[in-house]
C-alpha cells in the first residue's frame, strides 16, 4: 500500500471523529474585528493548541501578541540538516452580518448535502484544521518526519495581522524556515487543483465626514446645512474615472506591469459570462480594456466595503445626519507600498471634500502583495501531491485577495512562499452561508500529508 | 381678572398634574415608521381619547384608517351659525436612533434645567398636549364656547399620513371646518412668537442597487464585480450640480418664484454665521447665490436621509456587498406635484445608474406644500393672543419642513390654514435629545386658550 492509500485509509477510519472535532472548532465565534469576541478568540486558540498537544508529537504553545494570541507548534526531530517548512493559517474569521441571510446560525455548523455551513468552514478554520489533522495522521502513520515542520496559526489575519507583525522581528528565530506554506487558498476549478504563487496586498481606511453637532431635521435645515451623506457620495464618486481607473494622484506610480513570463505561467479559470452567471453579477468592475485575470491578479483596486450615514431602518426618517462614514480598502500589487497608498488616498480625500465639511480618518493598516516561485522545493512537492490526489495536472494561479502578513513574514525569514488550498469562489467566504465540502476537506488533508511525506 | 390671567392661574394650580400627565403621554413609544410599535401607537391614541372624554365636554373617539387610528374630538355647542376651527396635531413620533446619543432614554421623559427630554417632547406630542390641556381649562373656566372646535390628532404625520389621506373624502363631513389650526410649528426666536403661513411639501423614496446574488469577497472579486456602493455614490453624486441645483430633468419646471409681497411679509430669524455656530455646521448647502431664507422657505431641496451598504461595524470587513440602499427625500414648494417629482427622480436614477446594475425603488408617497393667509379670522386671533402672551409683536414665517396632510386637508375642506407653535430649531426634533421647556409649553397653552376665547 502506497503512502497516499495509507492516508486515505486513516481518514476513512477517523472521518466521523474528525468531523466532530471540526464542528467543535467551528463553534468558537472567533471574530477578530470586534473586541467583544476576545474570549471566544482565546478559547479557540487554546482548543487547537491542546489538540496538537494531544494528537501530534509537536510541541505547542500560545504566543502572546499586542493583539490576539498565536498558536505555534513545531516538530524539529528531522534535525538541523533537514529543511524546515512553516505552515501558516489563521483561526480568526470575518464578522457574520447580515445575520438574517444565514440559513443556519454561523457558529452552529450544519451539514447540508455534504457541505458544512458555518463562518470559517473554509476560511481559514476549515483549511488549517485539515493541516492539523494531517500532522496527526503523519504522526500516527509514520512517526518522525524527514523534514522539520512548524505551524503558525494566527488570530488576526482578517484584521491586518498587527499582533504578529509587531512581534515579527522578535519571533524571527522561532518561526525560521526555508519555505512557508500558506494554507488559505483555492483550487483552480471544481476538479482541478492549484498552487498559488502570490496574492495582492491590502490597505484599509475609514473616513468619516461630520457636517453638524447633531442630526438635523431635513425640513428645518434642508437648503441650509450641507448633508454629509451628499458630501460623501460626491467625494467618493471622484475616486474613479470613466474607464475605471482610480483617480488618486500617484496611485499607479509604483505598479510594475507583470512580465510576459509570469502571465504565461498563470492560469485564470473565469470568463465574463460564466462569472456573471455564477455570481449574479450584472455589471463588471475593474479597468476597461483589461481582461478579468489582469484586473483581479495584476492590477490594484479600490472598494467601498461599507458606507453608512443617517437612517436606514424601516420607513422614513427625514434627517440630515451629523455624520457619514465609509470603509475603504485597496488591493495592491507587488511594489506598491501600503503606507504610501494610504497617504495618497488621505490626501486625495482631504483635498476633494467640500470646503467646511469635517473629515477624519481611522487607519486599519495594510500589507504589501507577495509572490512566490513555482521552482521552490515546497511548491514542487505541493504540486506533485495535488496531482496524485486529484489525478489532474496542478495549475499555477495568483490570488486577488490578501494574506496581510505573508510578504513581511517571507522577507523577515528570507523564505520562499507557496500557497495551497481547496476553496472555490462559490464557497461564500466573507459572506452569509460560508461552506466547505467534506470531500474537499479530505483532499486538502491528503495533499498536505502527501506533500510532507514527499519532502 | 381678565381671561389671560384666569388661564395663567388655572395653569399654576394644575401644573404639577399637567406635567405628570404630559410625561405619561410621552412614555408611549408611538413610532409610526416601524410596525413593531403598532401596539404602543394604539395605546397612545386611546390614552388621549380617554383624557379628552374625562376632562373636556368634547365627544371623543378613535377613527380607524388603513394605517394608524386618528383621535377625533368635537364640541359643536356653539351651533351652526358660529365658525368652526379644526385643530390638527399628531401623536406619532420619529424613530429614536442613534439611541446611544440620548443622554436619557427617549421614552422615559426626564426634566433637566426646566427642559423635558423625550422623543416627542415637542414634535408633536408636547404641542398637541398643550392644546388638549387648553380645551380642558376652557371647559372648566368658561363652559360652552362661542366657536365650534374639532380636534384631529393623527398617527402618521411622520410617515406621510397615508391613513388620513385615504380616508379624507369619507371624513370630509366629520372634519368640516372654516379654518385649520396646525399646532406643530415654531416661534420666531427665543423671545418672539410667530404664526406660520405655509410649509414645504415632501416626497420620499428608497432606492436599492443590487450588484450580485450575495456579498462577495473584495479580494476574490475586486476588479471583477462592480461594487453597488460605488455605483450608488456615483449615481447620487450626479443629483447636484456645482451650484447646488438639483440635476433631475424637470425638477424645477413647476416652481413659481415667490411674489415680492410674500417675501416682504415673511421674516427669517437666521443669518449664516449664527446658524453655523449654533448647529456646528461647517458647510452650507442649498443653491449658491440665494439667501438662507430663500433656500429654506422658497426653494425645493433634495436630501439623502440615509445611505447604507456593506459593513459598518467595528474594524474591517473586506466585502463587496450585494446591495446598497439609500433613502432620499425632497422638500417641495407650492405648485410642485409630489407624484410628478417622484417619477422624474426615478427616471433620473434609472437612466444614470451604471449599466447592468439592478435598481429597485420603494415609494413612501408624498404631499404638496401648503400656504395660508395672514388675513383669516383664525390667523388674526392666534397672532393677537400670541402678542398678549409674549408681550411682543407676532412675526409671520414659513416653515422649511412639511406637514404632509395639510395641503390635501385644506383643499378637501376648502378651509384656510394657519400654523402655531413654540418650537425652536435647537430643540433637536427628529434627533437625539429632543426637548421642550415647560415655560414654552405654558405659552402654547395660553396662546391657544386665549385665541379660542377671542374668536
Amino acid at each position: 500500500m502506497n503512502s497516499l492509500c495509507r492516508l486515505k485509509e486513516w481518514f476513512n477510519l477517523h472521518c466521523t471523529q474528525v468531523q466532530e472535532e471540526y464542528f467543535q472548532w467551528l463553534r468558537f465565534a472567533s471574530i477578530s474585528a470586534d473586541v467583544q469576541y476576545a474570549k471566544d478568540m482565546r478559547a479557540c486558540a487554546l482548543w487547537v493548541r491542546d489538540y496538537l498537544a494531544k494528537y501530534t508529537q509537536m510541541t505547542s504553545c500560545l504566543i502572546e501578541t499586542t493583539g490576539q494570541p498565536i498558536v505555534f507548534a513545531e516538530d524539529l526531530r528531522a534535525g538541523p540538516a533537514a529543511p524546515t517548512v512553516l505552515i501558516y493559517g489563521h483561526y480568526d474569521v470575518q464578522p457574520v452580518d447580515p445575520l438574517e441571510l444565514w440559513t443556519s446560525p454561523p457558529f452552529e455548523p450544519t451539514m447540508r448535502d455534504g457541505k458544512v455551513y458555518a463562518r470559517g468552514a473554509l476560511d481559514d478554520k476549515g483549511q488549517i484544521f485539515y493541516a492539523v489533522v494531517a500532522m496527526r495522521a503523519l504522526h500516527e502513520l509514520i512517526g518522525p518526519l524527514s523534514v522539520n515542520v512548524k505551524l503558525c496559526i494566527e488570530g488576526e489575519e482578517e484584521s491586518a495581522s498587527q499582533g504578529l507583525e509587531m512581534a515579527l522581528s522578535q519571533l524571527k528565530g522561532t518561526l525560521q524556515a526555508d519555505a512557508i506554506l500558506v494554507v488559505d487558498f483555492g483550487q483552480f476549478d471544481e476538479v482541478t487543483p492549484a498552487i498559488t504563487l502570490g496574492a495582492r496586498g491590502l490597505v484599509a481606511l475609514e473616513v468619516t465626514l461630520t457636517g453638524s453637532n447633531s442630526d438635523l431635521h431635513s425640513g428645518e435645515h434642508g437648503g441650509l446645512a450641507y448633508n454629509p451623506n451628499r458630501a460623501m457620495v460626491e467625494l467618493l464618486a471622484k475616486l474613479w474615472g470613466s474607464q475605471g481607473y482610480i483617480q488618486v494622484d500617484g496611485f499607479y506610480d509604483d505598479v510594475v506591469e507583470a512580465s510576459a513570463d509570469l502571465r504565461q505561467q498563470i492560469d485564470f479559470a473565469l470568463e465574463p459570462k460564466s462569472y456573471q452567471k455564477t455570481f449574479g453579477v450584472g455589471a463588471l468592475g475593474g479597468e476597461r480594456g483589461r481582461t478579468m485575470a489582469e484586473n483581479n491578479f495584476f492590477r490594484p483596486t479600490l472598494e467601498i466595503n461599507g458606507i453608512g450615514g443617517g437612517y436606514f431602518g424601516a420607513g422614513v426618517k427625514t434627517v440630515i445626519p451629523a455624520h457619514c462614514t465609509a470603509k475603504i480598502s485597496c488591493r495592491l500589487v507587488p511594489n506598491q507600498d501600503p503606507k504610501k497608498i494610504e497617504q495618497k488616498l488621505i490626501e486625495f480625500l482631504k483635498s476633494h471634500v467640500v470646503a467646511g465639511m469635517q473629515i477624519a480618518f481611522h487607519s486599519f493598516g495594510g500589507a504589501p502583495a507577495f509572490r512566490g516561485s513555482s521552482d521552490s522545493f515546497l511548491a514542487k512537492a505541493i504540486a506533485k501531491a495535488a496531482e496524485e490526489v486529484n489525478g489532474r495536472a496542478c495549475k499555477k494561479v495568483l490570488c486577488g485577495a490578501s494574506i496581510p502578513i505573508i510578504a513581511k513574514l517571507a522577507k523577515e525569514l528570507e523564505a520562499d512562499v507557496v500557497g495551497m488550498g481547496y476553496g472555490l469562489a462559490t464557497d461564500n467566504i466573507h459572506a452569509p452561508n460560508e461552506h466547505f465540502d467534506m470531500s474537499r476537506f479530505e483532499k486538502g488533508f491528503l495533499t498536505l500529508g502527501r506533500a510532507i511525506e514527499l519532502l
